[in-house]
């Protein structure tokens, strides 16, 4: 049997996609877990998918349920604004084992309605399914866009700049902390969990908020991105997919990665690298997108986010360059 | 500990949903685990979710991949063709363990391709997980309507009939076919499953289709439904969200209630009551759907579907009916 590591999920995924081949014409763009459809060709419909695992995409030990039904919907809600997309309405299937009841639930549920509160979503749909282990949250998100507004990991050029919303790494070193706490609690059980100091990664973990007010900026300075993806997996991952998109290559230069000063601190207590944090973490949600360097002037003295690289020709690939000039492929 | 079980999944979820206020004006309609929504009131965009977990929707030890994914694919496009509309795209999420490799998917990924051909599907999104335990196929089906085609199974009026686009129970013998042939297998391992002669039953559990045809008789004949809804749950199930959501209570003759020689063979085998098959048996994906008492001169030559009784007011709750008159609260 060969097995579905050995392939690796991007690489699965394009040869299961290549069985298909019927494809219509009113399909506008194809984001990541997401696409745009307009019958009219007047507004745009982008529908986002997500589906959370326990024991993969979280763990119920320390991650509280409210948080995580909030985490899930920021996780949906960054794919539609990385497709620059209003999002509108969401729908939630549940399955839950007998473990769960009916308080657990109406606290997850606390947890649905306040980032339908804070990211303006209708719950538009709900339903429950039983499981015969643990816990998966489906959640389906639409939202809209005028057909010109949107945007996809696909059309990045050549020497557009690569640019990023907000630091990264803080949510994987948070997931550290929790981690590190729970294998002291299992080996020593009663021991309290030290949380104390570390709030800023626990809360970039444990409580993640999308990049609702990108759209904004990119609607008030007319700078608008060329591609676009919100980070889930590390920004490895995002330019490696902002690349095969668009058919380029990429530079991306260590010392602009932007990294927070607590994250920093987290790195250096456990000993773990900053940089693998930022590149190979997930859960920062934060936009990673490009802008022609047309942009640039407008851009520049502009704040909430930072340039960290460029797009180059497909044939020299993607590399991170360290602060030495040395570049190492991704 | 409050369980899941002593409150019933309808009434948990309207608990749970009453936690939510926030509605937006242009969302036109509600069906089940479906919602209908228009930005310019133009073209209605429709969304279908479906969660189907291993062990609890189907057994891998009697369903083949390619028809598992098929039947999954059978029920999202039954809730879009239940609102009127007509499915459009499919977006696929999938959560799997280790157990399964490339093939297995490659075969499950068949059925996806042969459900997208003739329902006449895009594959518009695709993703892959992991899981600790099992299969978790989630999918949402997007589709469109005209608003004013748009149905739903609130809707239904006192005196209008209620009409099923095909026969009950049999999806739900073939289920116990394949349950009795399983037992058999693990109490005398070696034996060969003893399927033959029951094609019909077996198809309309392994590989049921959705009414897309009913679209067309609907729109040809101009006796556009009241209230509509896809059954997966059983004719009982079914009734009472039309009831519920209408506000109306009905009236259901158990003589009238189409069941096949070749179902009603299989219970007599199997000492089954056929009425509690189509009652509350899965999985028939048969249209439910009420018309008004004015359409009768114009449905009553057409075929294609059966009137098992009507609707009745709210106070008189809902019933079916015996030979003899009697009357059993559903």
């Amino acid at each position: 049997m060969k097995e579905i590591s050995q392939y690796g999920k991007s690489a699965l995924l394009e040869r299961l996609n290549a069985q298909f081949d019927f494809a219509r014409d009113s399909t506008l763009a194809v984001g990541n877990r997401a696409f745009a459809s307009s019958p009219d060709g007047e507004n745009a419909q982008i529908v986002a998918t997500g589906l959370f695992v326990e024991g993969i995409h979280f763990n119920p030990v320390y991650t509280p349920l409210k948080h995580l039904a909030y985490k899930t919907v920021t996780s949906v809600v960054s794919d539609i604004i990385a497709m620059n997309g209003r999002p509108l309405r969401l729908a939630v299937s549940l399955a839950v084992s007998s473990r769960f009841g009916v308080e657990e639930l109406e606290t997850l549920y606390g947890g649905f309605r306040a980032a339908c509160l804070d990211y303006e979503l209708e719950l538009a749909g709900n339903d429950l399914v039983s499981s015969t282990s643990g816990m998966t949250v489906s959640l389906a998100c639409t939202g809209e866009a005028r057909p010109d507004e949107l945007r996809s990991p696909a059309g990045a050029q050549t020497n557009d700049l690569v640019c990023i919303s907000g630091s990264l790494g803080a949510a994987c070193m948070g997931l550290q902390i929790l981690e590190r706490e729970r294998r002291i609690f299992e080996s020593s059980p009663g021991t309290q969990p030290k949380l104390d100091g570390y709030d800023y990664v626990l809360r970039r973990q444990l409580h993640p908020a999308a990049r609702s007010d990108m759209r904004e900026l990119f609607a008030s300075t007319g700078a608008t991105p060329s591609a676009m993806i919100a980070l889930d997996e590390g920004l490895s991952a995002g330019i490696l997919q902002i690349c095969r998109r668009s058919g380029t290559g990429a530079r991306i230069y260590i010392e602009k990665i932007p990294i927070a000063a607590e994250t920093f601190a987290v790195c250096e207590e456990l000993n773990y690298d900053a940089v693998a944090a930022a590149m190979n973490g997930g859960d920062d949600f934060e936009l990673l997108f490009t802008v022609p360097l047309s942009c640039y002037e407008k851009i520049r003295n502009l704040g909430g986010f930072e340039i960290i690289g460029h797009i180059v020709a497909p044939e020299l690939g993607a590399h991170i360059v360290t602060p030495e000039g040395a570049e190492i492929e991704l």
